[in-house]
């Protein structure tokens, strides 16, 4: 298999400056480890996690629920206009082998419960507030025995992805 | 227009009696007052509700999340087999004129989250537990000022129901 | 099980007075047979067969591409709005027990490639034209051995109807 | 913007080894004009113009029906598990800047369908059979005055690709 690691940022679309710094710190973070960025593909924490990723250059990919191309913000370097709504927050989280939230409303909420039902390992970023905040360190429902991850800095959630998934050796 | 009011109502696919016995109250409260019945189409919460509209002699509809008919529940009376996953909560909330939330784990979750998001109203049992207990009273984000409405009892439900919608004369 | 049969009825968006009258004379002749008229929801012969549907006593189901209910024809009884655009042509196609095809673009195309695939009875009306008339009496790929039924008139239309689903009694 | 033109090959499933051939040459070719190969990431056609990709050291795309990852081929750099079932042809069209067909059963004629209607540019290699064959130098509704672009080789395919996308530059 030939497949990197596929880490999807989730939060706000709408511009808080500090999530936004953390989703960029994290993108590049990804990216320097040869993993492959997965997001919604629009604005906010979405954006600043593809320009991160573009920095380490490395690959963002977007899932955008459009149908139209356009609508990715200018950091994603591969396009899936999925034309499904927000159902694509569904295959946003199957194309995950990790999740990363960062604040967060409904949208973001919405997806957090989908990749639970999928059993994907989730780190919330408490520190950024919003429903990351709220649901890290919890147990969502009786489906699984853990707890989403509760990162309490950028460092920890590298530290959590890092031991999720492999480095990737340069080629 | 000849459409009726449309109300879904989310919940568990697992069995707890007491939640059940609410769906099925409400399932045909609903079928009563002339309205549809919308639902997962599924165990559970799902087909109590399908159930108690029977018994009041209304229509049920399941939107189900397979590609196969089979997987109704028997009370269903029009079956929607996807074949889109858990991509069909984002249907199930459009499809909702109202939303009745009874106990539920992430899949309600999802749900609640989908509801708010395409502003429909949302009604939680908040005496029925699970993520209804949790979320009754609040406000989810910065997207509406308005609260999910607490409701105590199966008839405060029926009254939140009667208040959003019209009750249809018999033709 | 209560379910009665569910027909699917596609076909152009646009408006032709000769396939909307097939459109229509069909859709009643599914409601007063006792079963469920399942179609896009949209104009043209959707529209058509909804509203003899209507005439004929029955329930119309609309299953829309957008996320907003107001988008029906005004003669649907029960309104899907999937929200996930045109994949909902393959949700179409999973609720019928049985397609009809009158006329019809590229959106009929796709429907008839997705009840083939999902091995649904098909009957394409080739007086009608369109893509109906051109895979009538065809055989589409490996997948089955059978062929699109050929119906010559909305009378043989009706027949193949009546041979593969049973007519309900009235309760 | 950043991003590099993505081109759909789109082809039976089963394995057909003269359209294999051509899956893995258009996909080698595909990679090393610096494009991004996207296909549904199963079988035959699909395997084929993925290992091409990875021949030509690309990057290809598989998105996917089911919510497994494991259900790619092994020559797919990204994997987006859709999870919306058959759902998932309409992404794949809108996922593309240009549409190559290459045999086809029903699955690729829906994604032809889809395609037409998306406004993509769509070449049919009529050389390798199947639905590619029949379509090749048709115009299939009103929506769009132009035709099917009617490849009878590779080379013309390439040729037309090439007219119809920029080669990228090495960076």
């Amino acid at each position: 298999m030939t497949r990197r690691p596929q880490v999807l940022v989730i939060g706000d679309s709408a511009d808080y400056p500090d999530r936004n710094d953390t989703a960029r710190t994290l993108g590049r973070f990804i990216a320097e480890q040869g993993w492959v960025l997965i997001s919604g593909g629009r604005g906010g924490v979405m954006a600043a996690a593809s320009r991160g990723a573009q920095e380490g250059c490395g690959i963002s990919v977007a899932i955008l629920p459009s149908d139209r191309m356009e609508e990715a913000n200018p950091w994603a370097d591969i396009v899936i206009p999925t034309g499904i709504g927000f159902a694509r927050n569904y295959t946003n989280t199957l194309a995950a082998d990790a999740v990363v939230s960062i604040g967060g409303g409904t949208g973001t909420l919405c997806e957090i419960a989908y990749a639970w039902q999928a059993n994907k390992p989730i780190i919330a970023c408490s520190f950024t507030g919003g429903w990351s905040a709220e649901l890290a360190g919890r147990t969502l429902d009786y489906r699984r025995t853990d707890a989403i991850m509760d990162a309490h800095s950028s460092e920890e959630a590298m530290q959590y992805l890092r031991t999720l998934l492999q480095p990737r050796q340069p080629q």
